[in-house]
């Protein structure tokens, strides 16, 4: 395997154990803004350092927080500014810095950059991602539930990545599950699959039967209406980013419990979630022929 | 259910199936060039008659034969020039005929309608589809190979609506399957599902341990080069439409059990394929609010 | 569905549960010793009504704690001796109490009773309860360990029931499963499921690569040699019953993560636990046809 | 591997094959009543030979045929008598003959062999050949059927070896699948796997909704009031030993479409069948630690 200069840039738990694991391939592996984790890298000491010494920066998923003013840095005794960053790499262009990889670059980083990738318009990422979100929302539900999976009525809202995936994973472990979707096409796939399937105006008599009810739909699926259709003892898992897909606030006041879970991936399976982000960074070097 | 007025105009067995369930669902059903069939629709005495008397016309998969010269009717007593549906078309556009359902109408016919919908286009139908033909396809190996599915190791080249539901279907009767794929996206699809993978430059190593091997890919992948790589006593199956995939004389001269298997779904499951379309239609008729 | 006149005495949250199930299908249902636990059933006010007041009489599982001499009763808020049990059923006989019913009844209580059954010599409570023990073994690996099921190699020690459920579960999920056993039976059973398997013999080769193990077998199967061939960030479940088959000592020594799992039904899904005792009840009922 | 002197005596092509197993494995190999198989080891002159020559002697499944008089030796050019084979091996026995295998072996050949171990009454044969059995009464169910097995309503009756792996693989392929049972164990088994269940007396009415039959249960299953309540268009596939579960004369004067399918692995998969009974071999080896 060729060998890289990479610098690991910010980021949760998931950026420290990516950062052990491409050490652990033989790579050229620094750190900045992972202070005190106890990861085998080496750490740069300033922030300009840490895009000269490298050809490829692997940045956080997100990238930036509070609206993109600030490296999404949690382990940082410090915030950092992204104006700061997109300096750096502007000074850094002299030098061989070749890829930005991050979650949801912020413009003004890249037009600073040669090269950039994106993980979270990446379909690999998606599908790769969709497995420990799936696994994550089965142990919530085994974690809130007094009887087993095996069958429990399940209902899975959306047919895209998490869904799909979520959908097969609940099906294996012998839920009952039934998807509500929109497109023929998703229909055709759950009849292929042997997965029950709604409209959403069937949800109504469909939730009837309900106890385990999931969302990743980012759209205010649940409202009053639908929520007044959900049996009571049943549980809500919300797996659509923020604002999510449920009205919590009517859910909490008519005592339904509904769960919003984020950011599973890093929650439950931080090597697991490190691992995918290492292979899509191969498939992007790969893909790049760098 | 909505009732329609509707012509089932040539095509194979799965047309005179098509024509039965949509009378059992209570459709005013008419068939042109389904002679002797046994089918219980009335049929129309002419080809103008069949345009005229019903609103949605559904004609065969494909529509046409001999390079778009002539309808697609097997069971007619004689040729029917696609000139002539052309001009029955036209002819009954004062009419109230609304809807030309087909695959792979030709553009003669498309002009003279007002609507049409080509089924080849159509992701359900790709999705629907490629059951009966991975059906199809473990049903020729069970009859060729002298051993169980169960334990064999087999390839899937191509991760495309066959090839995936093949490999699906491989797996859940206990094959040991390897996809060979190109896209970073079907890797990390066969991974979320646990589905061994390769590339296609690995294929002559993978290859030494394969006994059984499905194409669904329309490039010519098995030349002389990777057929020498192929085990004595292997079963090679293509499923790519013509010319296939496989370089067949070469196999031929070589003794290498090679078979293309072609319009499975038709073949192995008339009445399950006539469901398929009878849904499509369905479908159609739902999206376009007719 | 016949009504029975039942009552439910002592045990964990299952009973408690049990005595809702049964009392939601219309018997006439009484408990005794499940004090201030919310239940809708009738509550004895002493002992001897228990038995005098109801045909069948569901007790614990275990029936008895402390070697046989007291019931086991959580809830009650003092001990309940087993010999005062005894000396209810014998001044019950005179009315026409049937049947008792419980997990390893104490036989000085048999001897009392005109009829009884043990639930823990019933293959189909053992093949039920296997699915809630299989799922909260599930449940404990994915909150301890940090990356996901699928593709995590894990060994399953025994084919006995709850082994064999395990080990499907695992598969289903994903995870690449090893059985050990010992029976040409069980191997047989794991190639026709297409379940990688081993002898115990083989065990220090196959643990080189595994990182989720798990005992199902009354044995001290791992025994220091075992322990040593165990790599570092393995995760050990025993679900075997005291004193399980794992030696904890010498792996807490030896900083190897080591759980012991006992009671999961009761445990992790309480109301399913119920629910299948209640079918095992219903099954005795129609065998003996009560 | 542990080299043996092995004789294979009669049988069918599966005898053909195991005797090139034996022999590509390295084993001293000799056949007798293998005639123009074109099979791989040697071939003994006379019966007498087959004996002397080997330490272990692999007679055919069943071993013998018209009421145990002859041997079940199909590619013999003459028949064989059970007598004869007796008095060669008894005059085999000075010399080291140690083990006789076969299925059903007569008692009269067993009093004259030092040791001898009936394949049919063996657990790990009976697991290992259901999957072959299973594989054959799919692929009949596909050649025969005009629908895809995806979404087939099928209908298994009996819950032992061959019952639960083809309810099993019906299950994995996507077919919805009941299984007929009298036990409470199966019905706990078929639950704890999520495959539907009945009791023989519900028959009629589940019948109402299956297009696919298989029985597995060696009594008169399905007389003429259970084939009255049959759905017609369904097909039975009784894989009971002769005479079967079906009253075959009452279903063919009703139309009714029955197949008898006897002896599958043999016919379906004669490969795959003399690899398990190698293995099954193997295993009495390994447990009489010869």
């Amino acid at each position: 395997m060729k060998q890289y200069r990479i610098t690991v840039l910010g980021g949760d738990m998931r950026s420290v154990k990516l950062s052990d694991l491409l050490a652990k391939d033989g790579h050229n592996v620094h750190t900045f803004a992972l202070d005190n984790t106890g990861n085998i890298a080496q750490r740069c000491s300033e922030l300009g350092e840490s895009f000269i010494i490298s050809d490829i920066i692997v940045g956080p998923i997100p990238f930036s927080i509070n609206n993109g003013v600030y490296l999404n840095a949690p382990f940082h005794h410090e915030k950092i500014e992204i104006s700061k960053i997109a300096e750096a790499a502007y000074l850094s262009q002299k030098n061989n810095t070749k890829l930005l990889i991050g979650g949801n670059i912020p413009s003004q980083l890249k037009s600073q950059m040669p090269e950039w990738e994106d993980l979270l318009t990446r379909d690999d990422l998606a599908v790769l991602n969709s497995v420990p979100t799936a696994e994550g929302a089965l142990q919530i539900a085994m974690e809130e539930l007094p009887y087993t999976i095996r069958g429990t009525k399940a209902l899975v809202c959306g047919m895209g990545r998490v869904g799909s995936t979520l959908a097969r994973l609940l099906r294996n472990v012998g839920a009952e599950v039934t998807v509500a979707a929109r497109k023929s096409r998703d229909f055709a796939i759950c009849e292929a699959e042997g997965i029950n399937f709604c409209t959403y105006n069937e949800l109504p008599k469909v939730l009837e039967n309900i106890r385990l009810i999931y969302n990743t739909v980012p759209y205010k699926i649940f409202g009053s209406d639908l929520l007044d259709a959900v049996m009571p003892d049943s549980l809500i898992i919300d797996l659509a980013s923020m604002p999510g897909g449920i009205d919590f606030d009517y859910a909490a006041a008519h005592h339904i419990r509904a769960i919003h879970a984020l950011s599973l991936p890093g929650k439950v399976a931080p090597v697991g979630a490190a691992l995918i982000i290492q292979k899509v960074v191969y498939n992007i070097l790969n893909e790049k022929n760098i």
